[in-house]
């Protein structure tokens, strides 16, 4: 499994991720699941991918092989991070197709979900969720996140905090707590844990890093936020049990 | 859609479930998912359902009607919680089979699945999970609650509270956060909320409340709750940007 997820704020856009995959529970790795290529002053692309890993990897692969042939389109010619969006929903359904036409069990899915975010210079910073049919869509504008793979565990969080106004700072705590809760929960997703800052119109390489299992940042807001919530629950309006009857016997 | 959860405190049980039902976005209903059977000082029992809900009711349906032909096993005559459980399950498995035999169509799931909590003078309180399958599990020792239905979105709240030794008040105001992320998640998850606390050797029915959408204390915890988190986020430590770095370009 998988989670990544890109929040997308006035100030920059946050990218996160997981680096765990799994193919039953005794076949376990570690891959980067977050991906970059631009051209400084010109574009820049961050790619988080969830899903099957050989479809991921080979269509990271294609983009690399397209850019150097030159062949059209490619990453170093779209116009439009919508052109960008639409070119890699198309490799991942013709990588997808190629598999699924072979001798294949049942329970064999080549399904892979991108999150594609960047700038193309002369246009506004952009992020799309790419789905495994190609087709994609933007942030919603209410809760500009995405998310792809293992999405549940980690979405309150975010739907209680993230607008378009949080500051960076806030955004970035609030997606390492969404990526702890949901390695807490599900254990085919765990570290390391990738997180890249794209700062709008810089139109070079994001900042980014890397934190393993026991990086000390990592450890201390997963103390700092267990303890944070205890003393929320503490602090909540407290039921009156007394408003609590009982009912008839049978109910 | 369903959600319920049952806590199992040194202090107390305490139960939530949702009542939203839906057969297509455009088939939605309000049922209760929780019901209550005992005999005063003898026993009592709780259920909460998920699944089905053509299942769910015939079972609680046959429930009742084994109690009054003093059928063997029933509710009135089982010696243990677990026996409880057990009589659940089969009674659950046999109306699945039921409809799973007839001409149904490919999507159609009579699947159901149950907690069961409560006592038996001279049994400590007990609560079972009982699968599909009508096989149960008692609460984890380390994380003593059990989820049915929509649980992911509910999940890390209670993961990061919840223990043997935690208030019925902080559990029940954990219940009520679980629910309110969930029901804010995923539309098919919705009120009114039901909320009952069974207090151990009572041998009498648990103290229960159903809170409406529009409930006072159901409105004043969501909002505390949102302002309780932003202030945790905020308080969290910061990450130092600047231990972000760009990485060589086409990684």
């Amino acid at each position: 499994m998988t989670y990544c997820l890109a929040i997308q704020l006035e100030t920059g856009i946050v990218f996160a991720s997981d680096s765990r995959t799994n193919a039953g529970a005794d076949q376990i790795s570690t891959y980067s699941k977050m991906y970059e290529w631009g051209v400084p002053g010109e574009r820049q692309f961050v790619f988080l991918s969830a899903g099957n890993l050989a479809t991921t990897q080979v269509v990271m692969t294609q983009i690399r092989r397209d850019i150097e042939q030159g062949s059209n389109p490619n990453l170093a010619n779209v116009k439009y991070m919508s052109e960008a969006a639409e070119y890699l929903g198309s490799l991942s359904v013709r990588q997808q197709s190629q598999h699924t036409d072979q001798l294949t069990s049942g329970d064999f899915n080549p399904e892979a979900t991108f999150i594609i975010g960047g700038q193309i210079k002369g246009e506004a910073p952009m992020v799309y969720l790419v789905y495994p049919q190609g087709n994609y869509i933007t942030v919603p504008d209410q809760t500009p996140f995405l998310q792809i793979g293992e999405t549940k565990y980690g979405k309150p969080i975010l739907r209680r905090i993230i607008r378009r106004d949080t500051s960076i700072e806030d955004a970035i705590q609030c997606a390492m707590v969404s990526m702890d809760s949901t390695m807490v929960s599900n254990v085919t997703v765990g570290p390391p844990v990738e997180l890249l800052i794209y700062t709008p119109d810089s139109l070079t390489a994001g900042r980014h890093r890397r934190f393993e299992a026991d990086d000390p940042y990592l450890l201390s807001l997963k103390d700092a936020w267990k303890e944070s919530l205890i003393q929320a629950v503490a602090g909540l309006p407290t039921l009156d049990i007394a408003s609590l009857t009982p009912r008839a016997s049978g109910q």
